[in-house]
């Protein structure tokens, strides 16, 4: 294992350091325990948005923090859920005095942990409201999760909600709002190679020199099938298919178009991706009118990527375009 | 290899389609020959500024058209220069009445291309200036370079010129600022493994499992030397040691501090890296006032880093923080 760490036990700790130092204008940092706020939390009267979960999915959630997305993040160890007692403590920190929102992808420990720390924030007079992401049509129960995964779809549940609070919306309508992007949008994902979590020090599974796992999760958990290597348009295919077809997307529908790299991508391979299935869409008389395209759900270094599409309509395109200041996502005054 | 590429032959053109697709507000494309400018180029009276260079150091430069940075990009195959064809092309497209700005990584190729190109755009009129970028503090001459490489300081070159320009400096002020932030800058790289260039399909140099190179140029190129592992605090150290003692940086200056990822690292790693290197700065009386963390100058999906310090002073730092709208780097109005 060659990594830029020093302590695997203080990979978490020593990054959400660095990431402090790096953007002291956008986030405030609590090391005991770990979580992220921005840097004029609480905002009072506004709707508080809370995300996290294991580490290694960077940016998701620290990179989001900042007005316009999250109020906070929450960032467990390496893969591994944050307690309730971190999350409890975030929830407290942007308690605005209108109500929380905890964003939460779909794997079991986070749904307990921030089930837990809503119980807890509940008992003091916190109204929490939380929306479970389940955008990974990739499958139904996992390694870690009963029902579909929450993956890459989870920041743009976390954009659009973050807008919504942003212009004052109440808890209601932040949480009404997520629920429906959520309900808009679903991923898949493929993994070339897998990734190392620090403190194993060894890959979590292995893939051949001419093998791919289709349905990837970003933790490294199996997907649907594992196939020889294929051209990228006919891995574009294959994934962006199951996508298409859950919903499903049709013709006349005008959709976001998010490739996200799962950290060891090369950008052209990404724009690559994006160009297969851009073709695919408009064969198909869907129209892309937002696009995103970066590393912004990751595992550690994995290489792979997934394609993941929201049915916009007026609403959801104009809380997308508005402005958000934060390390990962930055636009408008 | 494992990639998400169709023909290695195609992957320039094919991603170059791709950014084209996600980017329509920003830029428009020229395919053949292939080159990307900002979508309102040419802007009449202002400096048009063209950069370009190998591909697989995205997003550099592509990523960086748009307003406030470059008027166009001209992507050669990948680590290989641009002919002066599509340099001229560029240069043509952006040529707003006023003068053209060349920005050159110093590799023998891309100076002797954008040579040709600027006496053959001299010939029809076209005022041009050219500035060599050569930041990198690691090896005097390399496999491709006579003098130092230019490496990721490029990006803060482009961005504060771009700037300048977008202002209305004229031509001679903008190729001085340009000229400035060169003779400020300063960077060096680390590699943790190689990466592999689609058309050759096996890496350009190897690496044990517990050895690094220290130094390495941005297409793979040996740098000062191979050593053992180390935490990443101790290879910071031996990077940044050199950035500073080469200006040399003192105590009292105001610096920007940028960690740029070599494609494949993950952003914990990249953040533990700024931690530390922060914290050197700060011994030494450094006070780091403008940050930058991400992948910006990569080298397909190499697994490292490198670190960039910018000495600034007031005019600077206002340009640093001057409106930009790039795929890769975004912020104000």
């Amino acid at each position: 294992m060659k990594k830029l760490i020093n302590d695997p036990k203080n990979v978490v700790n020593e990054a959400v350091a660095g990431f402090e130092a790096a953007h002291p204008d956008l986030v405030r940092v609590s090391h005991d325990p770990i979580y992220i706020v921005r840097a004029d939390a609480p905002v009072k009267g506004k709707v508080g948005i809370v995300s996290g979960g294991g580490s290694g999915h960077e940016p998701l959630h620290g990179g989001f923090v900042g007005s316009g997305m999250l109020d906070a993040a929450v960032p467990g160890p390496v893969f591994t859920s944050p307690t309730p007692d971190p999350i409890l403590a975030a929830t407290q920190a942007v308690d605005g005095g209108v109500g929380v929102l905890h964003i939460v992808k779909n794997y079991t420990g986070d749904v307990l942990n921030f089930e837990t720390a809503a119980d807890l924030a509940a008992a003091e007079g916190i109204d929490v409201r939380s929306v479970i992401v389940d955008d990974d049509v990739a499958v139904k129960d996992s390694l870690y999760t009963a029902g579909r995964r929450g993956v890459a779809g989870t920041v743009l549940v976390e954009k659009i909600a973050g807008a919504a609070a942003e212009r004052g919306d109440d808890l209601d309508a932040v949480a009404a709002v997520a629920t429906k992007v959520n309900s808009q949008v679903r991923s898949m994902g493929v993994a070339l190679t897998p990734c190392v979590v620090p403190h194993a020090g060894e890959p979590s599974f292995t893939l051949a020199d001419d093998e791919i796992e289709i349905g990837i999760g970003i933790h490294g958990e199996p997907g649907r099938e594992r196939i020889r290597m294929e051209p990228a348009d006919a891995i574009v295919d294959r994934i962006l298919a199951p996508i298409i077809d859950d919903i499903p997307f049709a013709s006349g529908d005008s959709v976001l178009l998010f490739v996200n790299g799962m950290g060891g991508t090369p950008q052209v391979e990404l724009y690559i991706v994006f160009r297969r299935a851009a073709e695919v869409l408009a064969e198909k008389g869907i129209t892309v009118t937002r696009t995103l395209v970066g590393n912004f759900t990751t595992s550690l270094e994995m290489q792979g990527a997934s394609i993941t599409v929201l049915k916009l309509d007026d609403e959801l395109t104009a809380l997308w375009d508005a402005p958000v200041h934060t390390a990962a996502l930055r636009w408008g005054k």
